[in-house]
């Protein structure tokens, strides 16, 4: 095992992937046919639909959700505890696996990095893990961009044509106002730069001038509705719905009507079945879906849930964000779209984050870490503690088992881990420290046994809110019971969205889907611990037709980050005589 | 076996894809090691490094150039008269192959339909051939796109920092000039509406605002380098080469100096090895890249070559284009590159083409053929048989044997057929009907027999020109003795262009890449035959830094072509049950 300290993580990940297991390997190892498992150079995918049908009288394993507190801007490590998780019960001698979600290339070649876990809780391959996998993110471009270039060269040819000339084509006018076009470009990059552009500059046959954006390719719509859809019927449907304009009379224009959800839902074809990757311990990860924390679910499939769950005894999956998101949808949304109630949730705490909580002076990336977080401080640690207790008791209302997991740092004391445990040990909860990013699975036994004994005991699942309470009420209930607020502000457009919404039956069926900052329990990121007397205020409404998700605005969102001026790509490079990567992190 | 007349290629295809070979058959079939052969889904990659290191000592087989007469626009059916050929050679119990371009996701998606051949000369797997393969594509698209990210942020950062902010990062100051930026981003549809954009509207940090471009993805300079790299190793290195911008003070930018070469060939680095497809008859056929035919090669690669004639007896490729340019490319710069030296070119001629030289009303798609075309005329024929046999001297001129093959409509008669024949024998050809469309390899023995008899004969093979040749002089060669050109008139531009290209050293090994319409012997697309008395205009000269190529413009090219009214996309779609894709043509 090397050290992480000293070597760094695609150091870490070469040396394991000197003894990765072929595709016979996995078959025999997890007990799957030659037809279930889909060999793709290095990462296999599995078949999904041949695997459910074989495994469907099995009974579903022990499903472990993991979540944080409200992190520093640097992250707690929740990747990072979900595959030291897996490794330790790997350890323990389960049949254990995963399902985590796939990074973008934006993070990756910037200055966040790949999303691979980090030390001896790590994804290998990590270069295909890293770059791509098999290709699912392409895919979800290719389609989208497609119907971008559908929408546009539509706008167009009816410009330049009358109706008889559309009819000629067997195609009836559309009228997409100009000014309303909800749907943009993609691409998987940090690429600010094409945040906002115009675009159809130059003659009548080089496109319709409009200003148009590029976003991330992992914000798309198309992999919201990747995270949720049950099969590729469903995932068929769904795009045909996704809503790209308005025309001039306000009705929608969805992908169906521009006759491009066909050839779009053709390139998504492959994306439905789950890549397996794996620990450096060797313990099996699906990998699958990587949807936004805001306007999406912040989590792996449903798909590769239901697989993982037939797969293993124990299956882990994580949610983006803190708990305040990420679990609260994963509680409501997820777990009501898929049917699968999780046994356990870890919630994930560093004492640097707690030390921030309790009023250590604020952490900001790139800039040397203040000393308050390298040096013992108790005082900072035990108010801190307040705002883990919040996400404890949210998770607790969901009738989900709670465990705490303190991700060690080298600069934590012991009597800091001790108070934590203590606090929390003394609200009713389970606490474990895990130095799996240092030492592996044998780092994360006191976890795995914690987990493992959690699981034991029964689940009241109960949701926050029936899915036919109006969607004001819903937004109510989160940022009272979840959030801590005193209510919720809608400024007058916003309301005026609900109140139409709540209104159309279309909408019956459509999940709430909060945006809102990871980084505070309320909307203001500066604030820390457990914010009092604030109240949420929502901004915009929007929607999204084939995901079906409808998101109450509680602050604004990038979908479109920024490349640093010291971002990674500069470090990364290709051993040109063995093909490996170098330089990932 | 399908009618074509009754059952479109993606349903034939469909039919062939239910005998399928799988990784282990091919591997036995064509006597390949299980490291050798990499599954990837449906279409296995083949590992050329390993391949070439255990044949290294294997003689070459026969090597087979296919090219054709100047073109209708609809296209005269060379890719299908490859696979034709293949299946024919396949028949006579020959060990055969051969290695073909990808298609681009743009023609797919619109109306020129995919390149997978047509009828029983079919290449499959069709949906994977016709939607990205192993993902080649999208790795040329994601390292290009991570460039021109590389590229605006850096300008962002430049401007917005100072040089000792930038001294920190370790950043030296670039100065790019935002009027000069050569290179833009890269899409893989016809989207004509990013053919002009203005991107970084916004604030500071929002990208540098400028007026920028899209191209197609297999125009890049990046599948252009795939085409002539030989290895992994002069793909690293070409792509660092890659002429970005220019400085304030004219000096060239390159990939390198933005620091993002390594991380570009990260992405690249599964693309050199080829994918292997194989025709409805089940012969084998590498695909590998796919660049444009006027400021690229128009060919599949030189790794593919380099190993289809070390694993096959007879290996077939293609060039893009007519011969004046697909043929002169492969004759002057791709054997020039590869050392690779081809024993015979077939030349494919269409009754419908001939009757367009010989004077017949303008053929334009997706209007009616007009009746010239499909009632017997033997003036036509004759009158147009002019440009074939100028072609076919051409072939002459380089020292390999040509064989026209006539590539059956339903329309020919047996008279206008035998017309052909006796003209191009009467030149001192070989000349063979090919009906492999209608009846695969079947109907392709005469083409076949045609070839291997002309394989027989030796190659007395020579360039038009040396390398040390001056650029101008060069140009001159191949207008006069390729085109039938009088001269070459350079605008000032243009000369003063050439003139610092021949007195600059680092251009000593750049190859001359020449951009003249396809459409025509000369410059202009209108003049059919053989056009008198006219002379090559050259208005610009573009150079490609990594891939070493200067093309001297005879006419505009566009790098973006634009989706249509009626595109193809609308009649794709995908079984939910069964995950196969319809409606590819």
């Amino acid at each position: 095992m090397l050290d992480p300290v000293e070597f760094k993580d695609w150091q870490i990940a070469e040396e394991a992937e000197k003894s990765m297991l072929s595709p016979e390997q996995w078959r025999d190892k997890l007990g799957l046919t030659n037809e279930e498992l889909i060999p793709y150079g290095k990462t296999p995918k599995l078949d999904f639909i041949k695997i459910m049908d074989r495994l469907k009288d099995r009974p579903n394993g022990k499903f472990i959700e993991v979540t944080a507190i409200t992190p520093t801007p640097l992250g707690e490590g929740k990747s990072t505890t979900s595959l030291g998780l897996i490794e330790g019960l790997g350890k323990r001698g389960m049949n254990v696996g995963g399902c985590l979600r796939q990074p973008s290339g934006g993070p990756t070649m910037n200055v966040k990095g790949t999303a691979a876990g980090g030390g001896n809780a790590l994804l290998i391959p990590m270069t295909e893990f890293s770059l791509g996998l098999t290709g699912d993110i392409n895919d979800i471009q290719n389609a989208h961009n497609l119907c971008m270039v559908a929408l546009n060269a539509r706008m167009q040819h009816e410009a330049n044509y009358s109706d008889e000339e559309l009819a000629k084509r067997n195609l009836k006018r559309l009228d997409i106002d100009p000014k309303r076009v909800e749907m943009g470009w993609v691409m998987d990059f940090a690429a600010q730069g094409l945040r906002n552009i115009i675009m159809g500059l130059g003659g009548k046959r080089d496109g319709f001038m409009m200003s148009s954006k590029f976003a991330i390719t992992v914000s798309s719509e198309l992999m919201a509705i990747l995270a949720v859809a049950t099969d590729l019927k469903d995932l068929r449907e769904r795009i045909s719905n996704m809503i790209v304009a308005y025309d001039k009379y306000g009705n929608y224009v969805t992908a169906g009507d521009l006759e491009v959800d066909g050839a779009m839902a053709a390139f998504m074809r492959n994306t439905i079945n789950p890549t397996l990757c794996y620990t450096v311990e060797h313990q099996p990860v699906l990998v699958h879906a990587g949807p936004f924390a805001n306007i999406a679910i912040g989590q792996s499939s449903i798909i590769g849930d239901r697989v993982g769950l037939k797969m293993f005894d124990y299956h882990v999956t994580e949610s983006g964000f803190a708990a305040d998101i990420g679990f609260e949808k994963f509680w409501n949304v997820k777990t009501r779209l898929s049917g699968l109630e999780a046994n356990v949730s870890v919630l994930v705490a560093t004492i640097r984050a707690l030390k921030m909580h309790g009023g250590g002076p604020a952490v900001v990336p790139g800039r040397p870490i203040p000393e308050e977080y390298t040096k013992q401080n108790m005082a900072l640690v035990e108010k801190g503690c307040e705002n883990l207790l919040h996400h404890m008791k949210n998770i607790k209302k969901s009738g989900i088992n709670p465990v705490v997991c303190i991700n060690s740092f080298a600069t934590d004391t012991k009597e800091e881990i001790a108070l934590v445990k203590k606090i929390v040990e003394e609200a009713g909860g389970r606490c474990a420290l895990s130095e799996h990013w240092k030492y592996g699975g044998d780092g994360a036994l006191e976890l795995a046994d914690a987990v493992m004994d959690a699981c034991k005991e029964p689940v009241d699942f109960k949701y926050l809110y029936p899915l036919d309470m109006p969607l004001r009420q819903r937004v109510d209930i989160i940022a009272r019971e979840v959030y801590g607020a005193d209510g919720v502000d809608w400024t007058p457009d916003a309301e005026a969205k609900a109140k139409a919404f709540e209104a159309d039956p279309k909408f019956n069926d459509f999940q709430t889907m909060m945006v809102k900052s990871h980084l505070s329990l309320s909307h203001d990121p500066t604030l820390k611990g457990v914010p009092k007397n604030w109240r949420l205020p929502i901004r915009d409404v929007l929607v999204y037709g084939g995901a079906k998700f409808i998101c109450p605005m509680a602050g604004g969102i990038s979908m479109m980050p920024g490349t640093g001026s010291d971002p990674g790509f500069r470090r990364i490079d290709v051993d040109v005589n063995t093909g490996k990567v170098s330089g990932l992190f």
